[in-house]
């Protein structure tokens, strides 16, 4: 088979840059010709745990019809979360760890989710089934992706597979989690270069629901009241992005990392959602959600009951 | 977590009901409240095997939602071919070989497909990673199914995976996989108590394929001239189907075992796409299709590149 493409979401985020790295190495080692590469910055969080690993960044790209037929995804299957020409290439494997929507294949192909908190923990499986050690390095990375996505294992989508992942990777990586994991988190929140626009965009996605348009973004923090304090900016931003992307509802959600709730900002015709999927009712267009720091378990299944 | 149904496709095959069975037992060993279904009649071919291997056929049902709140799905997953009220209940797992289309969940959930020619291949190796072993009936009726999909390893759907699955299974079995095969294929070949109708809906499954209605039937005999002497009736019962189901295209495989080729009768407004597709042309509506005995990989993805 010829060269494939290995590439996570648009907006990237730890897990799917680890897991295309991660991937990649894996293909290579069983003989198959396969790049991890990237569609868009590599954020804060990830360029330190880059660093700490030495390890390079993917190389980024617009498309991908312009060098291969066939590509792999990591970390996400939705159409609108992907690369702008996926429809032109056919998709060979989904390693994933999200639900399924807006994905379809015309043959039959390798489909490997798992309801776990991070796809470098089923990574670590695969690993395994193909008998090949996992270096330094590429441990660390896993390791810094299953500490991104669980928020050092405090968020309702961590289970006990990425748990006991976390510390078979923390063995080889040669780190303490704990230590590493605040670290890398600390780094990823800090937002103090940020203008609202990037705010808005950093780890932002796209969802259908029903038949309505929502975009759900996350930023994470140790202390929301200097983003609380830039509120009328970041209304007026997400004001923009509504009018412009006709979207029926865009949800910012502002997470503590330290306390693990999160405060809400949402806007949109659809804007009543949000009181009715978490029992709030927004002042301001605000609300607390305590104990909320998942988007993928404890805001869109949510919403989407209620829009879909 | 409560009961579990698992079920496979309507207009169940060989495959359909073994892998039911087969994960049924392996949940129940993992300390899971499963139990296999059924969405139709039992065909032949699979009540010899299960005769042979002296199992009962999973229950018949019609709904779901009235006895359970999450199901598993094996060898399928578009939303036409499973149970009528799928919508209703909640899809906690997917185990399948075919290409992924009508399928959406608001939760992730634990999905594997693989491109194996039949779904208890897969099923083969989950039993390996749980650590639990086969019992002899169960293998029988996995290895029933892997015959059944792959005609006896004919099959261009057959891969190394299969044979590999095959010879284990056949050992744990304790049958010889060529005599008993192929009396199990002509057990499932023998039309003679059939009707024109029940040709046309014994193992026939609906696709949407662009925006355009198709259903793609297929039976296997050891004499295609039995069929084709009832041409006539044959395609006025299409005509009929066609009407009723308000089809595009009704494509109906007569595929002989012995000799892997198939005949098809295309008829409805998009029959041209027959001829596009397979590089033949139809005449009285009917072609020879040479080497073709696969829906899935050789009949499914080239209509679907002509009419998507």
């Amino acid at each position: 088979m010829s060269k494939t493409l290995i590439f996570g979401h648009k907006n990237p985020d730890t897990d799917t840059i680890a897991s295309a790295i991660s991937y990649a190495y894996l293909k290579q080692q069983i003989g198959e010709e396969a790049e991890a590469v990237r569609l868009g910055e590599i954020s804060k969080e990830t360029a330190f745990a880059l660093d700490y690993f030495n390890t390079e960044a993917p190389r980024f790209v617009e498309t991908v019809k312009n060098e291969v037929d066939h590509v792999i995804l990591v970390d996400h299957n939705e159409r609108q979360q992907s690369v702008s020409d996926i429809d032109d290439v056919k998709v060979t494997e989904v390693i994933d760890h999200h639900r399924i929507a807006n994905f379809e294949t015309s043959d039959p192909l390798y489909y490997r989710a798992e309801p776990v908190g991070c796809t470098a923990t089923i990574l670590n499986k695969l690993f395994k089934e193909h008998g090949v050690s996992i270096p330094k390095n590429i441990a660390g990375l896993m390791l810094s992706a299953i500490v991104s996505d669980s928020l050092l294992f405090k968020s309702p989508t961590c289970t006990e597979e990425d748990v006991k992942a976390a510390k078979e990777l923390e063995a080889i990586a040669g780190v303490d989690v704990h230590t590493y994991g605040l670290d890398m988190l600390k780094a990823g929140a800090d937002l103090s270069d940020k203008s609202v626009n990037d705010l808005l965009t950093l780890d932002a996605k796209p969802f259908t629901m029903g038949d309505k348009h929502v975009e759900v973004a996350q930023v994470n923090t140790v202390d929301p009241r200097d983003l609380l304090a830039q509120k009328a900016a970041i209304k007026t931003a997400i004001t923009h992005v509504i009018e412009a992307s006709h979207l029926d509802l865009f949800v910012f959600l502002i997470t503590d990392i330290l306390t693990n709730d999160s405060t809400v900002i949402a806007l949109g015709n659809e804007q009543a959602a949000v009181n009715e999927a978490f029992g709030v009712k927004l002042e301001d267009d605000i609300a607390v959600l305590k104990g909320v720091v998942s988007r993928k378990k404890q805001v869109v299944p949510q919403l989407t009951d209620i829009l879909a």
